[in-house]
């Protein structure tokens, strides 16, 4: 293997043809630090925002400094320029909305410790030397003890947290601080002002450089995260009932039916983004006040059906051999089925995509419910055409025993459990519609017509992979 | 309703018979507090814990307040003492994982930093007035994007990410600030020795005053899912399967079979604990290196057997009647499998508690794979029976069809596959088990008989209720 590095120190190459202790050094070293360098090309790779974001925290702390170099107020580490840096460094985060939480957090927080602060400050010092210490130090203990607590609140904790620690911190300082209450004024309106400059270039950097919105992302992720369910789906079931096996066909699905573990384990990030979005002002096609926590249901119902979709795989690796037949009577209505599930998943992510309101969804519902009836009357019929091939075969009664059928009749039935979990996303998809005004698709025949042959497109193709393979 | 406040000013009751405006007012006001103070004390009283950390707080925050009020320091808020004072405020966390974590970054980025700001600084001075401007600026520009990106590195975000904020700060501090170099070194040295006492008192009182340890807590969360699991499992399958309906007895059946939904979502907690357990020293039973990271893999053992458990409840909570004679047939096997995986569990729950290998879980599982069988057999016979039944009621074929029976063979089925699933965690637990080198259960016979005869009567009674109810 050539390993593609480029050597800063040209003349280490030299060291190579001697094959030395030095050498092997140097070659395990190259290689660690070529293994290092691809992993971090691959992470900026995978998304370049989070190179672009680095650069961003550069670019705005580069600002912070120029603005100090420019003005006279070189008075050290422990002076104002400081509170900037600080603010910067602590206040950027990866979202607009990120940036925001924190640095209205801050702002308010500073702002309302100081003024408590103060308050009690110059409260004690009506009373005189030691009972102005006890106050001050009570006040300290007690503000403290109960400001800590208050971030075990769910609303503090996901909304305030960060404001509750500057808040302790801003309060500690001043009280804890020697100075006189007349100059702790003058104080406090210098480091408010400081903090507002750090605010201020952290949150214009944030939205003017490439911004990162938490409440894109988080309807991205969702839209995503239901095209990828909408794949399991269709890929889980077609892979199943399909007639050969083919190694390479069979990897290929395989890989495209795992799409659902996304969903299983994305709870945290949908809290986060959400929490995070409600900070943003309007941006794209979201307004102030979009109905960021409707998101979070619609992400809830996706679970429910990613754990469906977990159990119906845990039955589609089952060792035991189903009878070919019995799979073949309810192969077609099944993969049906879970092509209709597909539909009105990529339905509705397409509905979210465009916001707007898709009146076919309500079509393509109605046709995956008969599409659940005829599997329902296909098992309906199953009994007697069971035993036909049992007389056919001249077999035994107990020797197509129900522990032989079980795995298969597992799938059709949580095939079928599936369609009231997609009902339960469509309906979370349609009150989001709803709460967030989506407008209503009136030229939908025309905008229809394509993507439904494409659709439909689609989904021929798939049926005549399943045949061919 | 009787509202029991006390109220911080007694003249305002007088208020009360007049039934004024500012009565309501007050009266709303008071429901409002006294629902708030409900709340708040119900969080408390939930997790005493809380309340303690908040005293913890202000304790710590007392004692840094206390040293530096006994020395003469008081150089104002920009002085040395406000870094001890940011130092606790930012550094203590809930648990000891947490304050030793952030207090190890913090320590370890200042110094870093500081030497390498310094060294950039000796550097630049060499050079002159407009070229150490421009080395400086690049260099601060260059290592925050570089240290802001590493913290996307999955391994850097877990353990480092507070250690790089810091590191960003300090270096910025120092390479913007307009001291010389040979003044640097004093500062450092004060401001590390600030730190450093910060931390001190963060980490003695945090480890001395009722310590929370991120471990024990997770040791203690992953025990009590498997117990929620264990009796989720055991309720759903009894509750489903047993004969009569008792709305008093259902509705405690029911509440006691939603225990696994805590599993569903924990997958975040447990992340978070294992990765500040990591920096824990030895506490109780738990020494350093134990095999935090094994508990998640037991986490996830259980995560996927609550899946099956969610599925398994969306067929138990079918509207489909289901004949009752099939349920008849498949009750007692079925009763005494889900029976079989609550004692498992509770077995391997009882494992990880005591901390000492179990010899007997080995015979349990066998006995567990043993109701398995007894569910396959009479699965196998279940054709025939159903056949002869249809005689007996003379019934046509086509009636007892597979439409009916869908949701029973389903949680059969699912019953059937969450025993791969209880493998699973045993295995993991086991595991685990030689991973922490967990003594041999010597005195094994001695110990179990008492529990092995308690589980017993456990689960006599639980058979007593199902064929009372």
């Amino acid at each position: 293997m050539i390993l593609l590095v480029t050597v800063p120190d040209g003349s280490s190459l030299n060291l190579e043809p001697e094959d030395g202790p030095l050498c092997r050094v140097w070659s395990f070293f190259r290689s660690k630090v070529s293994g290092f360098a691809k992993k971090i090309w691959k992470l900026g790779a995978d998304d370049p925002r989070k190179f672009i974001h680095s650069i961003k925290v550069g670019l705005a702390l580069a600002l912070v400094s120029v603005f100090y170099y420019m003005r006279p107020l070189y008075d050290g580490v422990g002076g104002t320029a400081m509170w900037a840096i600080m603010t910067v460094v602590v206040i950027f985060e990866f979202t607009v909305g990120g940036s925001l939480y924190k640095g209205l957090n801050r702002a308010t927080a500073t702002l309302s410790a100081a003024f408590l602060a103060w308050s009690i400050h110059w409260l004690a010092s009506k009373f005189g030397e030691p009972t102005e210490h006890i106050i001050l130090g009570a006040s300290v203990f007690i503000l403290s003890s109960a400001a800590t607590f208050s971030r075990f609140i769910l609303t503090v904790k996901t909304k305030f947290d960060y404001g509750v620690t500057i808040f302790i911190l801003t309060f500690n300082f001043i009280a804890v601080s020697g100075y006189r209450v007349d100059d702790l004024l003058a104080l406090a309106q210098r480091r408010l002002f400081t903090i507002m400059i750090g605010v201020s270039i952290c949150i214009i950097v944030s939205i003017v450089v490439f911004p990162v919105w938490a409440g894109e992302d988080l309807h991205l992720l969702i839209i995503r995260n239901m095209e990828k369910l909408a794949n399991s789906l269709e890929y889980s079931a077609t892979e199943y009932f399909k007639e050969g096996e083919n190694a390479d066909a069979h990897k290929s699905f395989y890989q495209k039916s795992q799409g659902y573990k996304c969903v299983l384990n994305s709870k945290a990030s949908e809290d986060s983004l959400a929490n995070l979005a409600i900070w943003e002002p309007s941006h794209g096609p979201f307004r102030i006040g979009h109905p960021w926590k409707q998101y979070l249901k619609v992400g809830s119902a996706m679970r429910s059906c990613s754990y469906s979709i977990e159990a119906l795989n845990s039955f589609i690796n089952s060792e035991v051999q189903v009878p070919r037949s019995l799979k073949n009577h309810l192969s077609d209505v099944c993969t049906k089925l879970s092509l209709e599930y597909h539909k009105v998943l990529k339905e509705a992510a397409k509905f979210l995509r465009t916001m707007r309101k898709s009146s076919t969804i309500e079509l393509m519902m109605a046709e995956m419910n008969e599409a659940v009836e005829d599997v329902h009357s296909v098992l309906r019929s199953l009994k007697p055409a069971a035993e036909e091939e049992q007389k056919q075969h001249m077999l035994a009664t107990e020797s197509v025993n129900m522990m032989k059928v079980l795995p298969l009749i597992s799938v059709v039935s949580l095939l079928i459990e599936i369609s009231v979990k997609i009902e339960g996303i469509v309906d979370a998809v349609q009150d989001l519609a709803d709460l967030a005004g989506f407008a209503a698709d009136d030229n939908e025949k025309q905008e229809e017509i394509k993507p439904a042959n494409s659709e439909e497109t689609q989904r021929n193709e798939t049926m005549k992979v399943i045949q061919q393979v």
